[in-house]
C-alpha cells in the first residue's frame, strides 16, 4: 500500500482548485462572460517582450547540446553571478554567486530550505494569513507549524504573539511580504522589531534561528511602497525568490534560494541547501529559463495594470460598504466577510457567480481573498454582481 | 544549525563531478584536445530540429499568459493525453491521461515515486551496478537500500540473489534498463523470471510490491535490441521517464511518472503520487517543455552516432586486450579494471589524461564506466592513450 499521508494529501483537493473548476462548469452554463472568477493567482499580464525575444534568440543562436545540456547542480555560474550582482546593487548586499542555488520555482525554494534547516520536531513560525502549502511543506520536512496572527487594522505581524510563540523548539520563521493573501507589506519599523525579537531569542535559546523569506511578490508593489530586504535586518536569512510573478512566467518554474553571505556557518547552511536539493531531486534548474535570466533578470512585467485593478476593486467594493484591507503589494484584496462567516459568504457570492476564496484556507477566518490578476473589464463587469451581493447580505453603501 | 545529513550530502562531492572538474583544469594545462573526458553522461547529439522549431513556434504564436501560465498540478491534459496514447500505441497498454503525472525530470519522477510508496524503514531492492543517487533518494524517503548483484557475464539480474533479498520489509524494486552504468538491457526471459519471483513474494508476504522502472535510456538502444515494457509483465509498476536523453534536453528537466492503469489500488497510488509531488514542491512541470511534447513526444535524437561510438570504442578497447561488457543500450561502456582495483586503475588512466569513472560509485567494484556520449573524433584520438594505458597495466592485445 502506498503511503497514507501522501494519499491523503493527493486526495485532499484544495478549496481554490475546487472553486476554479466550479467556475469552469458554470461558464459552460451561463456563459464565459457572466462568471467572475477571482479565485486564482495566475498572472494576467504578459511576460515582458524581451523575455520571448531572448528565448527565441537563444534557441536560434546557441548550439543545441550547449544550450540544453546540464548546468552544475546549483545552477549556471553566469546566471548566479548576475543574480548576486542584482541583489547587491538593489539592496546594498554582499552576496556571492556561490550563495545562490537556482531552483525550479518558489515551492522548490521553500521545500529545499526547510529540508536543509529542519530536524524532526522543529517548530516553524508562520504569520496568518498564509499560503496553505506552507503547512504541507513544513510537515513533510519533519517540522511543526506554529501560527501567529496579524494585526487586524493593517495585517502587520502581531509582534507580541510572535514573542510568545518562540520556543526552544523554534528553528525558523517564514515571512511572506508582500503577503498572499492579504497583500500587506511588512514595514521597516515592524521588520526592525520582529528581527530584534528574533535576535533576542537566539541569545536566550543559545541557537541560530533562521528567517525564510518567501518573496515571489517582491516586485508587485504599488505607489511608493518599499519592501524591506530582510538580510539588511537579520543575517541568518534565506531568501526564496521566483520569477513567476515578476516575469509573468508562473508555469516555467524558475527561481532561486540564496543564503545571506554573512549568515552564521554560511558554508554549512549552503551545503545543506545543496544536500537537500540533491536528496529531493532538485538539481540543475531548467536551463533555458536559467539562461534567460542572464539578460532578463532585471525585467519586470508591467504591473501598472495590477495597480489599476487594485484601485478599481478597492474603490468599488469600499463604496458598496465592504471593508477591505488596503493592499500595498501582490495582487490580492482581502475583504472582510460581512457577518464573519467566510464559508457562508463564499457560498452566497457563488449565487451571483462571484468566485472568492474564503480565508479559512489561509489559517484565518472571516475574510475573502479576491485575486485581481484578471482583466480590468472583468472587474468593471463584476460590479453589478458585487452590488447585488452587498444587498443580499444587508450591507449598505458608505454615506 | 542546519540539518547534518543534508550538510553531509551537500559536502560529499560526487566522484564523477570531481573527475569532470579535474578534466577542466587539465585542459587548461595540456590543451582541450589532449584530455579525453569520458566521465559524464551529457548527451553529445543535438536535439531533433523539430524540437527547437516547435519551441520557437510556440513562443511566436501563443499568447504569453496562456503559454507560460500554470498548468494543473499533474500537468497539461493535452500533454498527458498524447503521452498515454504514445505508451498505448507502442506497448499495447491501456494507460489513461489521468495515470500520468508530469515531472521536472527523472530525478523528480524517482523521488516522487519513492515518497509516494514508502513507509519509514521499508526496503527498496536495487540491482548493482546502479546510479549512485538511488541510495540518496531512497534514504531521504525513509527507506533502506538493499543491493542485489548482476551476473558477471552479461550484467543481467542475479535472480537467485533477488529471491534471497526479498523480505517482509520490501516495498519496491528499482529496475533501470538500459542500465547506467553497464549499458545492459534486461531480456524478455529475465524480466519474466524476475516478475514471477516478485508475484510469488507478493503472495508469500500478503502485500503489494512495486516495481519502479527508471527508463531515461529507453530509446537509446542499438541494433535489434528490444527493451521489455515492464507493465506487460507486472501490473504494480510505476514507470519513471525523462526526455533528457531521447530528445537531448538533459538540462530542461522534463519527464513523467505513470502508474500502470491496472495496478492494485491505482487511484490510491496515483493520489499518493500527487500528494508526494505536492509535499516535495513538484507541481506543474515546466510548461513550455510540457507543451513541446504535444508535437515532439515521439521524436528521438539521432542515436546512430552513439551506436557508431559504441562500436568504435568496444572494438578498439577489446582489441587492446580490455574486457568489456557489450552494451545494448544507454551510452556507457563498462570495462573490467585490469587487476581488479578500479580506484587504482582510474588514477593510472588519469596519467594518460583518460577520465574514466571507477565503478565503486555504482555499488560494484572492479570496473570502469566509460561514457561514450562524446564526439567520434574524441574516441579516435583517445586510442593511443588507451594503448599506453594497456601497456602500463601489462595487458596485451588479443591474438
Amino acid at each position: 500500500m502506498a503511503n497514507e499521508k501522501m494519499i491523503a494529501l493527493g486526495e485532499n483537493r484544495s478549496v481554490i482548485r475546487d472553486l476554479f473548476e466550479y467556475g469552469l462548469s458554470r461558464k459552460k452554463i451561463v456563459g464565459e462572460e457572466n462568471v467572475f472568477d477571482f479565485s486564482i493567482g495566475n498572472p494576467s499580464i504578459p511576460a515582458p517582450k524581451k523575455v520571448n525575444d531572448t528565448l527565441i534568440h537563444l534557441l536560434e543562436t546557441e548550439e543545441s547540446t550547449a544550450l540544453h545540456g546540464y548546468s552544475s547542480a546549483p545552477g549556471d555560474m553566469r546566471v548566479r553571478t548576475v543574480i548576486a550582482e542584482n541583489i547587491n546593487r538593489r539592496f546594498g548586499r554582499n552576496q556571492a554567486p556561490s550563495d545562490i542555488y537556482m531552483t525550479c520555482g518558489a515551492a522548490a525554494s521553500l521545500t529545499i530550505s526547510l529540508h536543509a534547516l529542519l530536524h524532526e520536531g522543529d517548530e516553524v513560525i508562520v504569520f496568518a494569513p498564509f499560503f496553505p502549502e506552507y503547512k504541507v511543506f513544513i510537515e513533510k520536512a519533519g517540522g511543526k507549524l506554529v501560527t501567529v496572527g496579524a494585526r487586524e487594522e493593517d495585517f502587520g505581524p502581531d509582534l507580541e504573539g510572535f514573542k510568545a510563540a518562540l520556543s526552544e523548539k523554534t528553528a525558523a520563521v517564514i515571512i511572506n511580504s508582500p503577503n498572499n493573501p492579504s497583500g500587506a507589506v511588512i514595514s521597516h519599523e515592524d521588520m526592525k522589531k520582529l528581527t530584534d525579537i528574533l535576535k533576542d531569542a537566539e541569545k536566550r535559546f543559545g541557537k541560530d534561528l533562521f528567517i525564510i523569506a518567501d518573496e515571489p511578490y517582491r516586485e508587485l508593489v504599488y505607489g511608493d511602497t518599499e519592501v524591506p530586504y530582510i538580510m539588511n535586518y537579520y543575517e541568518n536569512t534565506l531568501v526564496c525568490y521566483s520569477y513567476s510573478k515578476s516575469l509573468s512566467l508562473p508555469g516555467e518554474r524558475i527561481g532561486y534560494v540564496t543564503v545571506c553571505h554573512e549568515a552564521k556557518d554560511r558554508d554549512k547552511v549552503f551545503a545543506a541547501i545543496c544536500g537537500a536539493g540533491r536528496a529531493l531531486g532538485f538539481v540543475c534548474a531548467p536551463v533555458l529559463f536559467q539562461k534567460l535570466l542572464i539578460t532578463c533578470h532585471d525585467q519586470v512585467a508591467d504591473v501598472s495594470a495590477y495597480a489599476k485593478n487594485r484601485d478599481l476593486l478597492f474603490g468599488g467594493l469600499s463604496e458598496l460598504g465592504f471593508e477591505c484591507v488596503h493592499p500595498d503589494g501582490a495582487f490580492y484584496l482581502f475583504v472582510k466577510a460581512p457577518g464573519g462567516d467566510d464559508a457562508a459568504f463564499g457560498e452566497l457570492a457563488k449565487q451571483f457567480d462571484l468566485l472568492l476564496v474564503p480565508s479559512a484556507s489561509f489559517g484565518l477566518k472571516g475574510y475573502m481573498r479576491v485575486a485581481y490578476c484578471v482583466s480590468e473589464d472583468t472587474i468593471r463587469r463584476s460590479m453589478p454582481a458585487f452590488k447585488k451581493l452587498a444587498e443580499a447580505c444587508g450591507i449598505s453603501p458608505k454615506a
